[in-house]
């Protein structure tokens, strides 16, 4: 952020009256531009043994696979997100169930949450941001070619909880540098 | 917003190639502005059958009383969050436990996440953002002077889980506009 985006007078980077952290603030018209971390939203979408991945279309991590999960939107909750994301991206219809993972990622500045999810019928298709759209049963999961460490983690979580016959709800961070969790323990 | 925070031109406001809901854009750079809601941390703090409650010294709701939270701030993890704003409003260390409660408030672009905690000792003192701090009995609640909706839901539920003697994960949304839960019914 280089300009007041209420006045457009250019900002100072300083910590304001009163608080303890730097802020762009703007000298003009006083405005201080607080950043938030972002809510990332999702679902595990289940269709009897199966759950459903999308490849990605798109940049970051072209050709990878995904759950199907994008930035929260204003106006909505993150229930209705993960459903339109899951709409957009798979073209998928799910009923949505309980909150599943909530992940922190906060060198990237978001929060992934992702919902547990029952397909309605298999006429999903690939969205604009999809180059495919499958079923995987969890011995065939491309777990190296999982596009996202908090995707990798929810599947990881999703079997073995489905494994023991319970499941819970996982909440964790992804620490940047940091290995990613032995995959292999659980395929 | 009305001016590009990065170039500092004026910003219109339309649909961007490829996209499906207005968004900011900038014509001179090509930035597209994206806001998301905001994540807001908090917990409950407990000290044996007691609840920590902080009344207000800010806007809005001045002089109410409400849970230890606020906005999360870049770089930091929901549980850091809510461990940082229960030292800044309430002077209170805590040892943090379980997600308790996720409720969406989407007409105010917000997200309120609060943890079960463990007060470590009652050397608690108010914050610069806190006219008061103290603990609070179930029935010694001020109901009628507890500052959001997403407050009053937490403690409800908090009461309600431990008189069954088993604590969840509470997953909702508050609706503009739609009466409160009926508070009566746990007093």
């Amino acid at each position: 952020m280089r300009f007041c985006s209420h006045c457009g007078h250019p900002i100072t980077v300083r910590i304001p009256d009163g608080d303890n952290r730097t802020r762009a603030c703007c000298d003009a018209c006083g405005t201080i531009h607080y950043v938030n971390p972002r809510p990332v939203v999702g679902t595990v979408p289940v269709w009897g043994e199966q759950v459903l991945l999308c490849r990605r279309a798109i940049e970051p991590r072209y050709g990878k696979w995904t759950l199907p999960a994008g930035f929260m939107e204003i106006g909505e909750t993150t229930g209705d997100g993960a459903i339109r994301e899951t709409l957009e991206e798979a073209g998928a219809r799910v009923d949505l169930g309980p909150l599943f993972t909530m992940i922190d990622v906060p060198h990237v500045h978001q929060v992934h949450i992702f919902f547990r999810a029952d397909l309605l019928d298999t006429a999903f298709a690939a969205g604009t941001e999809s180059l495919d759209v499958r079923l995987f049963g969890e011995h065939e999961i491309p777990w190296e070619e999982i596009a996202f460490r908090t995707v990798a983690a929810t599947l990881r979580h999703f079997f073995a909880d489905r494994r023991r016959g319970a499941f819970g709800t996982h909440i964790e961070a992804i620490v940047a540098g940091a290995p990613p969790p032995a995959d292999r323990a659980v395929r």
